[in-house]
């Protein structure tokens, strides 16, 4: 018997159950909000946890308002795990720092709020990243191709013929992935190279961002991350999703669009 | 009459006043210490503020205790500021996210922590850190060659046949600079790539981290890393100072020694 379930099965599953690869991320911009972060966090939780495969808050929301949105960010995290633990939750915090250093991240994201997965950068090598690649039982999101205007900085600068990114998802599915537990960020608004994505790593878990406000185009994005199998893309909306009038309508719509070209 | 001082010119003004080029890292690991954070940081920093050039605690020792932790480091930082306004602080978060996300960062960092100066990743690009660079009173240290073991896997992969680290290093200097608020983090630990970098930036300030615990050599990081003037080098000793028996003696010890190697 195993002491945990992994982030792959609990993310598998929830997908299956509620047949979705929507992911909401709860970018609670507090300018934005009357009330805390996550009362906020409450009501869109309640509203939307039957349509989505996970839940990613951005820790910068919560870092704006210094120890209080911490606070939040965990009473939400703690939230989704007592009342819908189906649900995995993504922390998007692009972490990366040298090794010992990475230890209190890990006790952050991990024993701190709970999270089962984190967003972290690429550019201090596998070696810096190897305390959070033992934990077999989380997923690691490697930035890889990011949704920002000007990501092809290094991004996309050629080594041997290759663009970085491709690069860096090679390594992430050759050398980084011994535990079964990375996956790439590869965003919407850039659908062909998520097509070249998918053909380097066919079987490791995307999140995608880029949907809705960034303007990635929904069809495009779903036929070229999903793998075979016609999952293990995670299709992120934010702001268009927890800011709408009326957002379990939004999330509904926009689970139907993205499932309406999951042919495989 | 303006409005601030920016962080180049607090910098140079405490690094002269105390003769030195001396960075205390906060690195307040919890596990290591018995009582709060806060007040193990005030010893350290009582003993050691005429010592120094400039404070940087890294955000994954306060994190690690989620809110309590910040709350830690908002009250060292407050200390400092209200005790010892002359010493500028870094904070050592390696942040970088796509735009409109930095702003929490950039709330979190400069107006709730009142920090001086970040540290950020490359990975996403100019663009996506506009908010930062827009800052002008602030300095942004840029990864460029980490001190750490394996840094080279993507820092040192040939680009048109110069190391990626050489490029992030002309791109900062040629384009992200243009407040004059940018500065590189290049590990002591590689004092080839040091000089190297040295030469692309000659103006540029330089966060050294590697002496000590992780092995750097004081005087080949010395006459590698100073500009012309013999400064914009600060060099960091985190864990071989604060959890050394005498802080304060084991500070005086490095300042010194850094500043036998100073000649220009």
């Amino acid at each position: 018997m195993t002491k945990y379930m992994t982030f792959r099965k609990k993310l598998s599953s929830a997908s299956k159950k509620n047949n979705s690869l929507l992911c909401v991320g709860l970018d609670t911009d507090a300018k934005k909000i009357s009330g805390s972060q996550f009362e906020f966090n409450k009501k869109i939780i309640d509203a939307t946890h039957d349509l989505v495969c996970v839940y990613k808050p951005n820790t910068a929301f919560y870092e704006s308002l210094g120890a209080e949105g911490i606070e939040n960010l965990k009473q939400s995290i703690d939230y989704i795990k007592n009342t819908y633990p189906e649900i995995p939750v993504i922390l998007d915090a692009k972490r990366g720092d040298i090794g010992n250093t990475n230890e209190g991240y890990i006790e952050f994201a991990f024993n701190y709020l709970k999270a089962d997965a984190i967003t972290l950068h690429p550019y201090m090598g596998k070696r810096s990243l190897d305390p959070f690649l033992k934990m077999e039982e989380k997923t690691f999101f490697i930035l890889c191709r990011t949704s920002n205007e000007g990501a092809g900085e290094f991004q996309n600068l050629l080594v041997n013929s290759k663009p970085l990114y491709e690069l860096v998802a090679q390594h992430v599915k050759d050398e980084w992935n011994y535990n079964g537990n990375c996956g790439l960020v590869v965003g919407a608004t850039y659908p062909k190279e998520l097509k070249r994505i998918r053909e380097i790593a066919p079987d490791l878990p995307f999140l995608i961002p880029g949907i809705g406000a960034q303007g990635g185009d929904v069809e495009k994005t779903v036929s070229a991350g999903i793998d075979t199998n016609g999952e293990n893309a995670i299709i992120n909306s934010s702001r268009s999703i927890i800011f709408a009038q009326n957002p379990r309508e939004e999330a509904e719509k926009l689970k139907k669009l993205i499932n309406s070209y999951r042919k495989i």
